[in-house]
This record gives structure tokens, sequence and C-alpha cells, in this order.
């Protein structure tokens, strides 16, 4: 019982301190999305690739969470993103707090949409929200097709779901009927877009979709 | 301090209880194994081609951790492996509890190989020992040759690193030198063996030498 109390506390301080995010975001006129996914399902790419269709149409920046090294957010930088770097230490996934610390020193009147990609991980960070405008898990093909069905959590929570690295289906037994299946019957309302972030395709339909829920927001 | 007080006796209750397993099964006689990976690195179909090779040497059995659903253990029990399900509910690792609660009511008369495969995770797994007597990390070719650097202490802790999907190699950009060069500096004594699970590539190797840890487990 105790466990459960301090668990409990913990997730409504997050959710606290996640609205006071959304709050200052908003101030900023900044529409921001969580960027969720497995280790190796292709978040910076799937960054990078969306930066790179939407750089003339607004100003994109990247807060990148990872329990060690700069890797992503150095790629961010390198093409040309307001860029900052979280280390979490050993934590498997980011929190409202460590978003809410990013924030006091992120060039927030510099960017339009603000990504923010989590830790690799397909469990931790389903729990805890960052304030963020939208929830966006990557799934990648060579993860398999039963995915929602094992992972349900990260599979329910989002808004929207990109599956990458459509390109290699020819190589993997990878049934889409059945990882659709296991998605509708968690989140029915989820938006879909298939995609390969290195190549491109598919990216155009997910950025026209995202400038629209951006511009949106502003009215 | 209270929260590092807290982290510190529930590590070190775990570290209790996996040295009960570890006695538990060298009293059976069942040498284990705890698989760890990201989720869709090929935990299962590893299992299922060790025991393919593995069969008529030794009797194989296999636990396996998920957050929901049976469906590893279903594919384990299929092709004849005494298995067991645990599902982890929101966890997102197994710890030694756990297996110690799955021990009870496992039947470790039956086998002499006992693989555990952990929640499909590279960050949380790490830090809770079960007792087994060999920690592997299958590492895949899609999830990208930066992992050794973005997940220190999974890299850090195994004694066993699979490559697997090696297969697909010319579909991705992977840096095989790049990635070693990460685990060198993390893990030097690690024991390596690049793999495909589902055509079986190297599966071999990988067997001979762990039939051979089971041998000298017995001596």
């Amino acid at each position: 019982m105790v466990q459960v109390q301090v668990v409990e506390n913990i997730l409504s301080a997050n959710d606290r301190i996640a609205d006071q995010n959304r709050e200052r975001l908003d101030q900023a006129g900044v529409f921001s999305i969580n960027f969720m996914a497995s280790p190796g399902a292709g978040k910076t790419s799937t960054i990078l690739a969306t930066h790179a269709l939407l750089k003339d149409r607004l100003r994109v920046g990247m807060i990148n969470g990872d329990l060690a090294s700069t890797i992503d957010a150095d790629r961010a930088a390198g093409a040309g993103m307001p860029s900052m770097q979280i280390n979490t230490g050993g934590s498997c996934h980011l929190d409202a707090v460590m978003l809410h610390n990013a924030l006091q020193n992120f060039p927030l009147d510099q960017v339009d949409l603000l990504i923010v990609e989590n830790v690799g991980n397909l469990v931790c960070p389903a729990g805890f929200q960052l304030g963020t405008h939208l929830n966006v898990l990557i799934a990648s093909i060579p993860e398999g097709d039963d995915k929602p069905y094992k992972y349900p959590p990260m599979y329910r929570g989002v808004n929207v779901l990109l599956i990458n690295k459509i390109d290699v289906l020819p190589y993997f037994k990878f049934n889409m009927d059945y990882f659709r299946k296991g998605v509708e019957i968690l989140n029915p309302e989820v938006v879909t877009f298939p995609i390969c972030a290195t190549s491109g395709e598919g990216v155009g339909a997910w950025v026209d979709w995202l400038a629209d829920q951006v511009k949106r927001n502003r009215r």
C-alpha cells in the first residue's frame, strides 16, 4: 500500500509539472511532440526527415533524452536545428521535471515546433506525460508485428503512430493486418502513417498533417 | 537521500533473492540464462533456434517475461519446451522475486538448461540480477550501430553478446567496427557471436559454446 501511494504521488506530481510545461509552451507559441519508440526504431532519423521537409514552413527544434552520449542532439544540431541533450543517467524515460528544466534554457523564441525525443523504450515513457501537444510512437518493421500485443500501454497512449522502415518489409515476416488489428483494439483513434525515414517515403503525408496540427493550434 | 536509500534497499533485497534462485537452480542441476534485448531484437526466435540445435543434447526450458500476452511462451510450448509466462503487468523488467515465484511451479526436473526471456528493454533489466548463470544480450542489426554508446549499463553487464539479424546487414547502415569499438570499451571480456536466428546462420557456434558452458558447470 505504501508503494502504491508513493507511485501515485510521483505520477500526480509529474502531471502537475507536465501541465506547467504545456502552459509555458503555449505561451511561447510552440507546438510540441513527444517521440517515443524502441531503441533503434528510427526516432532521430524521423526527426531529421521531418525537419528536412518542414524547415521552409516552420522552425523546428529538438530536445533529446538518452541515458548517455550526445549522438542524437549532435545530429540534430548538424542539421541546423536548435537542439539540447538531456542525459538521464540511469533513468529509462524522460519525465515532466526533466523537460521543465530543459525548457528553462531552450531558445523557445527560435522555434515553432519542438520535438522531444524520449529514451528508446516501449515501456517506461508511456507512464510519464511531458506536457507536449502530441504523443507519437514510431514502430518499425524489423521489430515485428506483435508489439501492440506485448506493449499495450504504449500503443494505447499515443495520438500518432508512424510505421517506419517500411522499405525493408520484403525482408521480414511482418503481417501488417495482424499488426493493425492489435493497434485497432487498443487505440482505434490513432492516426497512422507508414514511412521510411531514410528514403523519405511517406514522410510528406506525415509532415503535411503535422503542419496542419501546428496551424490549428495557433488559432 | 530517502529515494537513494529506498532504491539501494530494493536492489540489495533483489540480490539476496537472486542468490537464492541460483542456489535452487544449482541444486536442481539446471544451468540458466537471462536473455535481454530491445523489443523485437529476436529473443524468442533465438531461443527457438537454440533449442532446435540443442534438443538432442540437452533438455531446454523457457520462462518468458512480458507486460502482457502469452505469445512467446506459446511459441516455446509449441516447439516442445517446458515453458511458463510471467506477465509483469506494468513492470519494465523481470526481477529476482518474479523468477523466484516462477521457479516454485516450473518443472526444473525436466530441464538441463533454463532460458529466461526478459521484458524487451535495453534499460531496466540491466539493473536487476535474476540469479542466472549467464546474462546474454541480443543486439540486432536494424537497431543501429550506436546502441553501446547510448545504453552503456546493459552492454557493460552481460557475459555474451549475440548480434542477430546479420542477414539484413546489406540493407542497413551499420558500421560493425564502430559498434564493436563501443562494445570493447564497455565490456572487453564479452563473448560475441554474430547470428541469424531465423536462418540458423552462426547459431551452431553459439550453441556449441553454450553446451560447453553447461558441461563445465556440472563438473
